[in-house]
């Protein structure tokens, strides 16, 4: 993308989702004179990443609950890569726009996002005066789920839309946990499904990090 | 309530919600034909319900994502309680509205829908001809946080807003899980914190629903 | 109510209303610089308030042309019963929350909203320097209608869906009027009734002004 | 006007109201399958009919409660100067457009409908097979205030705007109330005014009647 | 019209627009500082100026595009025919209410609004230190159509309707282009067409123009 | 795309803007009952497609103008291309999206939809049983300016910014006119440049339209 401070074309199977890093020179209300960066996401898929068109949000219907909650989320996890109080008062957007959707457009966008935000990182470095980039860890996300009593990682749609369980991770590199969901569709899950699923997801999210730093070609401590 | 098929006006230290349970003949367009039923959730916090007064959503301001992400909430783990296809084309509404807030007024919320909802199935037992409720299992939830490095069971609003972990655990009477969500706000947190505060939740979701089965004079197998 | 400054539980019949009385340190724009402060209202129902749920207002439905009616009678009624110009540049905002309604909400809002009113007037004594509360006058009101030929005094829900003459009456201690709104709901209504009515709510409001000053232990020129 | 089943340009003073009458075949929700029929009526100013351009109502704004308050009023004075059981399954919507407010707008719409109500029931009598229009009596409105301690009749904005008393009154011909409401803006007002109220607006009504069967050549009983 | 700048109700054939000029004190943002005025338009029907009644815009339905298309037109126009540099930081709305439509009206529309702004500028004339209004062209406007393969001028609704090609020219007082929208309306049109077509309008926009001129008493050099 | 009957990513200069088409099995309330299809069209950018960011339409920021009177442009021109009557009672929407915006993006949409859209109709070829794709005329549409006295074909957004005069051109392989739109933006212009760039516009569109072909493998008569 020519324009954007940042940006990343992620594709995971079928599913495509465009991240777009913006850095603005504010911040919002509650952050004014506090020194202090923030960063932010916004999530919409197009009418037709899906197998059926499906309305814009806001413009024929209402703003989703759904994409609000996506939303949300992708901004947390990223507040936790970086070093807010380093970015001065500043804010970056992440704008993931869903190309094609075939199951884990949530995860695969936070871990795009991290490719787009640590290439919008890399134009503040001279401007701000660092010495690094204020990138606290890396963080990269994964769905899973539990498709006729077997733990799957990284479903598609289809499996997805059978799944009793419905997971999704981020965690950061060294494997802390930055959020967790786990959703039961129909029938409770027990506590031992959760433990196979946190170290399933651990072992791909640091998959997804190495290839993140491959794209990047990003080198530690720079 | 005079008119609610059923309700609940939970306190949890300073947090008041009133729970009311409305039964509707009728289904959304996804489910007509089915036979089955279903169960939703609203959830709004009354201008006054928080120490400093805000606007009332949808009115002077744009429909709030969070109270999106905690009515989906609320309305997925009242429907892990009951069988569905038993209920028949219906669908029952659960109305939360926060009359006052100092902490956990999502987990408020599913611990008293859980009770107006227990409330409405009984006056439909007869009308439908049920020889049991229809309830799976009771549902109960509860919040947790990590607050200067002590894990803390039920968090007032002081205490939620210094926490470095926000979790929230929705838990059926025998420790299977419905929901769980974990936030890092700040540093992330490891498996072990994930653990304890498990083991804790689960503890007093179990008391919970002893107080929710007290309320209702409810007899197993009704 | 632990956070406002004033605040009411109305109960008429039963009609149930939280009032609570929110003081702002601001005014509208018309009034910046003027000195002088403003009242204002809101009014809503919530879902079940009613034999049948009702949509939430502004969310799923449009905003209701009654509700704003009925707010901006609530805070004109207000207005009248506060010097304004003692208040200083400050906004009190009386919420009315109907938590559950059998006719006459509007009047059972004002008179319960006199009481959170005095009650938050009183916490500015000290800090405005007041000699006096700035009240001018307690004010209430009171519904009054036509049914089957009959003149009737604060109607239910049942009888005011029969009235032929729908009366709300807003008046103040001495038995001035602050407010008479009259309608014919199908045949017009003569000079006749409409006199009878006046006498018969004067009555009934100085009952209702002697209950609010009760229930805030209200001392004359306190 | 070329397409409205009945259409009048009202003058008062410098107030100017274009009131046009549609038929439309069909009634509200709660009509259908009644036999009976609907009145309703819309307000709106135009941008610049006052002093200072203001902003077109739900376009760069919010709906206007004070719109909506006026519309209301002047569809239930319209309903009940029609036999709406003879109208048949019939909407009839009186659309106001102010093209220059000068005061008391709101009493000139409804008098001004009235004209084009009649004109539009006139093209239904032939279709319907009326013996005659099923008009119940002709329905009129006037304004009145209390400026300076004298009470006026139909205000000027100038006069208004100072007014302590603001009153609009709608009448039958004969005297009968349809509705009064009066509103103290600042000192509450006596029984007494109200009583000089109404006996002056009661003449002022009845000119206005016959100037409104004038106007339409009326004959009684057509 | 007593409070607008300047006012114009032009009628051709049935279709009569009235337009006001207002001017206010203020530019949008991206002109604050630039000395430089804006002329604006806003555009729309009353309900029933058609044959059959529609909807307010913004009211009871969404915002029309075809509106604000029409507006972006009238507003683009008008500036072309006045010297910004010389208004200072002055905004003139130009507020067209269609009263009546029978084809034409965004052209009408236009040629209205050209006498409207004129009239307001001589407001301007005096505190603005003028030595002549500073107008640098007239501009009309004028709708072409090609209607069973016969080109015609100033088409009416039912002409319109059915006309293959929908033309819409504004044009100077000295034939030059200010905006030519043509459309085909089905099958696609010549190039000769399009040739024919100008100069039809050339010689109609320039009658309008003599007429404006008229109305205002219009004196060169003004 | 995967899901999409038909998709074109077109890419001039640096504008790039991606093209779905979708089948809908159903028409707009005009055209039930009538047995012909439809064709209608949605454009918008993605926030970062410029050079700083923009608001998404319709979630932060009220519908924009700009994008209907495109989406209208594409749509109308779209419908010239087909025998909407050979369709049945279908939609084709066509999704425009500027992934980067550099100029001409309105131009590039008609362009890239028009391959779309025959690429959807080949997918409707055998379930319809046609003989032959049901299209009149390849259409394709490019924008021209006046810079600096010069006119240019296909403007980037540097030239765009600084063009005295924008012109938009839709035509056929036969160099019929399906649209033009001139504007002034400034001086306006005289006939001479209009036939100048209606000259350099044809033959721009006559090469467009042989890339199209080529893209699509189009053989005459498919």
């Amino acid at each position: 993308m020519k324009y954007a401070e940042g940006s990343c074309l992620i594709t995971i199977g079928d599913t495509k989702v465009l991240c777009c890093a913006s850095v603005e020179e504010k911040v919002p209300p509650f952050l004014v004179g506090s020194g202090q960066g923030w960063i932010t996401a916004e999530y919409t898929m197009l009418p037709r990443a899906t197998q059926t068109r499906h309305a814009r949000e806001g413009i024929t219907t209402k703003v989703n609950g759904r994409s609000q909650e996506i939303q949300r989320l992708i901004g947390r996890s990223m507040r936790t890569a970086v070093d807010l109080s380093s970015l001065g008062e500043r804010t970056i957007i992440l704008d993931c726009d869903v190309l094609q959707a075939d199951g884990g457009t949530r995860t695969a966008s936070i871990t795009g996002c991290m490719v787009a935000l640590v290439d919008a990182l890399r134009t503040l470095k001279q401007p701000c005066g660092w010495q690094r980039l204020p990138i606290l860890q890396f963080v990269a996300a994964i769905s899973l789920g539990k498709v006729n009593d077997r733990l799957l990682l990284d479903l598609c749609y289809m499996e997805d839309s059978h799944a009793g369980v419905d997971m999704n991770l981020v965690m950061t590199e060294n494997g802390s946990l930055v959020e967790i969901q786990g959703t039961a569709e129909g029938a409770p899950y027990t506590q031992e499904d959760l433990l196979t699923m946190l170290a399933m997801g651990k072992e791909g999210i640091q998959k997804l990090i190495s290839i993140q730093k491959e794209c990047l070609y990003y080198q530690e401590g720079e």
